[in-house]
């Protein structure tokens, strides 16, 4: 990290970061054209992002709708900031119908947060970006 | 907290953690009506959320339009989770007109991020909803 601007993280490093975090962001439109923004658990496997969730707006909005879906991180001490956006389409894949809606479906995704959350939402990533940035305090250069 | 579903936070503690948090995420829809999420330092004061940009998709895409605002928490050592979500209107108050931008143009917004941001936008808060839980494996009684 080099450079004094927000710089393009590496697609490895993006995926890297979602293979490594289990809790993220996931944005919809809602039918007045509003966006939500909800946070889940989730597993990423092989570009596919996969999250439980019961009745509600994520169920509701999120099947077969374009969706995408955010982690983040900043370390205060280290000065390191960083975020990684999925753009996607959303998939219910709680019956699979063969692969690849299978291997989601067996995905170990463990939410934290109460209730039932009997279906299981499958995002196929079709753009992975990510930018991250080291404060000039923090710089040793 | 005694329930073993998400309880819905009281509205003074929305305000609170908006108050003393000051990383957040903005969601708004692009034009082909996708939703984008993006991280951003902010201040809230008294309904509303401001934070500063440079040029791209948040100031091409916040003013004028409804949108979202998300933060949230999650200690594994303490078991407990929430997240708070603003809706509303976005304005650039780069330029203020008399009150209320000329208050918005003047709360202490301090990106961390490197790069320009010379345009202050303000999401006044039209609903201010937040979810919180406590798991079960953290619980006294």
């Amino acid at each position: 990290m080099s450079t004094e601007e927000l710089e393009v993280m590496p697609q490895r490093e993006c995926v890297r970061l979602l293979s490594t975090n289990h809790l993220g962001r996931l944005g919809v439109v809602d039918r007045d054209v509003r966006p939500l923004i909800l946070p889940v658990n989730y597993v990423f496997d092989d570009g596919v992002v996969v999250f439980r969730t019961g009745r509600g707006s994520k169920l509701d909005l999120a099947p077969g709708s374009p969706v995408c879906f955010e982690i983040d991180g900043w370390s205060a001490g280290a000065g390191i900031g960083w975020s990684v956006l999925v753009k996607g389409t959303a998939h219910d894949v709680t019956e699979p119908r063969g692969m690849p809606t299978s291997r989601m479906r067996n995905l170990p995704v463990r939410p934290v947060a109460p209730g039932r959350r009997d279906h299981w939402i499958g995002i196929e990533a079709e753009e992975i970006t990510g930018r991250r940035f080291i404060t000039n305090a923090h710089r040793r250069t």
